[in-house]
């Protein structure tokens, strides 16, 4: 705690707590200032709170999605990488993303005619809309966005050939819940169908200090529908983490782009300043592993399929 | 929790826990699966506990100093990017460090003839001897190591124009503790005294994420004093934060290696292969900055003078 | 956890948690099924809960108030000794008592032809009356309940030799908190005056077992004003801890009554069967301190004036 | 927290922590200032605590056992009912009881020739002898005491007929543990036989509040072997809980004797001012139930036996 935000301590008055559970003995603890919504969907659990120095943050299942202080490095990391490595991206599509931020990062590409958001859970996108206008700052209203409340799989399995880029921005895959299918072979071939000859995704893929085997899995299994595949990371404070994501595509290869080319395209797209965190140096450096995450990832994991689906217990 | 570490969960013997306060608003709860020892020597509280994921982990006054599994990005981030900035370092000053991991890893530079680790609490460096093997690696028995139990302070005011490298590795500046005024202009000018013409400092400067204001006060005071500074910074997942160096140097920028030059330093030091996060990429990854934290560092913190000195309220 | 109990434990629900400071050393950890409301009234924050095992709960300012399953170990060890010690209470006051259940257990003596109750939060009256209807039971509604928002010291100053019976049923008088006033002796002064000239009052007193010092300050303070003075006790489960009652009385000596008189009164005012825990072998339990406790209330505590306050530091 | 205390809070040196499961729902967190013993027996996990406001503390697998600033509670409530009922206590036996505190209890008697205590682990037996001299207060030295190394069911199997109380002291009947079977139809059978013709038993039956299942289990266990069995309960502070005790009697009735009896036997045995909580007013109020807990008692639990055993979950 810093000399200026001590006065917080004087308050006494947090009492209130969340104790995430990030392995069974490892937890957080976050004392909060204020509820601002705590009910639970037809899905799924959510709370969003005011904590301090976090800012007001999305829970789902007692799992924090995102944080007003910080989300940013998680969501210009999911998204700029991807779309940066093609050269034109017009048709997205997002699956998850309840909070619009996701979408927001999207639509700030000009290159971008149609950006659809498939969620499950309407009651998610209502509280965000109402609570977190911080997160998703109107994109919701954005004429290029379409939004469809369906079940991710069952919508993809629908579309062939038709999406440049494709963004999972979903839940961990926690045993026994929905997301656990999201995450396995079968799956990802129906992200693969759906994207067009030259098409790219990626999908968020755990923490990578907690649950390397997750993060390996999801690789391997990536891998093994796509002929390039990625695994690429980044610090997001407000998950306390490193945190894992696996990119897959037909084509293009985002390693392979020059800083000259990353700056240019960026320029084109008029992303330049309207940034606070991926620029071109970072996208190198999001792909940089160290070396014993390099080992990490090479030794662990298998492939998650629909009959032997790989899933984190809690 | 990934599938196969989850068999820890089942023993249910862990109710012992460290509660480590981050904020007055965020607190880390690690369950404890054996402690090693827990006890109190003249100058503080030291307990070397093992924790699941972690490993077997040294607290200082309740906080995380070192965990076996991942120190080393910590340990190397602070010694290597100023090590390798200086062309030649052969006598080296450690401040700090009890653990012997600093050690550890400036003596794995070919180059050192001489590293003087200055602690003031010889209790900890015996109970890191004993319990914790793993991280010194034996480095206190190497013939160019010199231990000496003093004042940090007060041993920096008797040497001027000594040393290629210094390296401060205390804990944080909290509030009533003798830290506090190793983070001084005062202390920064002996820093400063005690090095060579050429020489180069680098310092542990709190986390990046819940102290910003702390390390833009290091940053500031730090550039108060030497003509070249520079802040930089690596996410410690044993930390569970982003952490903040700051170094400042007489005539060498850090910044200004190519890396080519980088991986010829490594190279002829005998580095290759003996780390396992540093690396000639990484070295520039440390030193970008995302454009948020630039600002943050810019907008905040304050010169830190022995009269009128920062420190973290808890 | 018994073993009917186990299925709460798999649905892995409970991140929300209140943690409850008992001590500086001792916290109590409640993990929330639901949370009813969570607000801040003009003067405290409430929060309604419902927590397994305890059932819907009140909080203020982050100190359990009232738990479903339980609640009625306080409120009639609260009530019943001061109101059967007097041998026709009529005119009752009661200052505090929020949630209506101290109203309740007055009205089931059918010699009550007034209960009025002051309180300064007309805020959490309203969110008791709505949800938490288990525990007033109507009794707002009662013909002979008056309800007053006002201040409770300004009420008594304008009423004397009025009541037969007060109930005073606060917070615990923390630090900085308006509640310090309402248990030092100019406020037991006023309440001496309000009573008739055979009049008792009760108030709650605080934790018997964490906070000694407090529960024989007021005893001190009400003997200085009571020609009678008393000290009784019970365990709360709902508090988990053993609880202090001081009870301060102008002429009838509650511990005087025969276990036969007991039972007359309650009989002839129709408590019988009414009741889940008071009966006249529990109301000598209720006087019968332990001899460690004796001594402790002997040894502890001082007058607490309006000067010179005594208060809980949290 | 009162006012004196209030320094403890100042030194900001309890991060150390052990976290007690009660229930899935409600866990207590005590801050630990010093660890004396932390160590895995043969078989059991043994920690011993300092606890500001609980004084030394020791923890079986996690679970408050003593603490030496309010056991006495415990050990008297466990002890003197079983021991007064009966005219002429000589030989005794305690199955468990490692502290050393119910031995010293039952040694006061003077009718007491030979007091043999059975318990499993002679480490637990150590460690408390060395660092707990507060609780058996050199119990152990005394001549009529006999300590044995063996399990409590084997010894018992040994033995018939021959001793006039016997006290059961153990951990609670936690699933997977050893314990369980120590409260089972089948063990009360055992010590049935293991007692005279007019012999009396007594064993804890954990948490009154927390656990009623298990405590009317218990009760209808012993119930079923003994001609006369009684339930009975006290608040035990460092337990923070009220807790349940169930004797068995072949003959006497501990609740049939008048307070003169209680008080003249206790005056011939010379009890009288060695106690701190047991008295003669006191034995009636642990075996009065209050209406509540009486219903809870006949409503739920069931007989328990070697096959199909009554255990709490964690």
């Amino acid at each position: 705690m810093s000399e200026e935000e001590s006065s917080a301590n004087n308050d006494g008055l947090s009492w209130r707590t969340i104790m995430e559970t990030v392995t069974p003995h490892f937890k957080l603890v976050y004392f909060i200032k204020r509820i601002l919504c705590s009910t639970r969907t037809k899905y799924q659990e959510v709370d969003i709170v005011e904590i301090p120095d976090f800012g007001k943050t999305l829970f789902i299942d007692g799992k924090l999605q995102s944080s007003v202080n910080g989300e940013w490095v998680y969501h210009e990391s999911l998204v700029h990488p991807v779309m940066i490595a093609h050269p034109n991206p017009k048709r997205i599509l997002i699956i998850g993303g309840g909070e619009g931020a996701t979408l927001r990062e999207v639509l700030k590409h000009n290159t971008v005619n149609e950006a659809v958001m498939v969620d499950l859970d309407p009651d998610v996108i209502e509280l965000c809309k109402k609570y977190l206008p911080e997160l998703h700052q109107g994109s919701f209203e954005d004429p290029r966005s379409k939004l469809c409340i369906a079940d991710g799989r069952e919508f993809l399995s629908k579309h062939r050939n038709e999406y440049d880029v494709i963004i999972v921005d979903l839940t961990d895959p926690i045993k026994d819940t929905p997301s656990v299918f999201l995450y396995t072979r079968e799956f990802y071939q129906l992200v693969f169908n759906a994207l067009k000859e030259d098409g790219l995704f990626v999908t968020q893929a755990t923490s990578i200090i907690h649950t390397p085997d997750i993060v390996a899995s999801i690789y391997k299994t990536v891998a093994d529908v796509f002929p390039i595949a990625r695994v690429y990371h980044v610090w997001v404070s407000c998950f306390s983490s490193l945190w894992g994501f696996v990119l897959g595509s037909k084509k293009y290869d985002p390693t392979s782009l020059t800083r000259k080319e990353l700056v240019t395209r960026m320029r084109e797209r008029g992303l330049i300043k309207r940034l606070k965190f991926y620029d071109e140096i970072i996208h190198e450096m999001l792909f940089h592993l160290p070396k014993f995450i390099r080992e990490d990832i090479k030794r662990r994991g298998r492939l998650s399929t629909d009959k032997n689906p790989v899933y984190l217990l809690e």
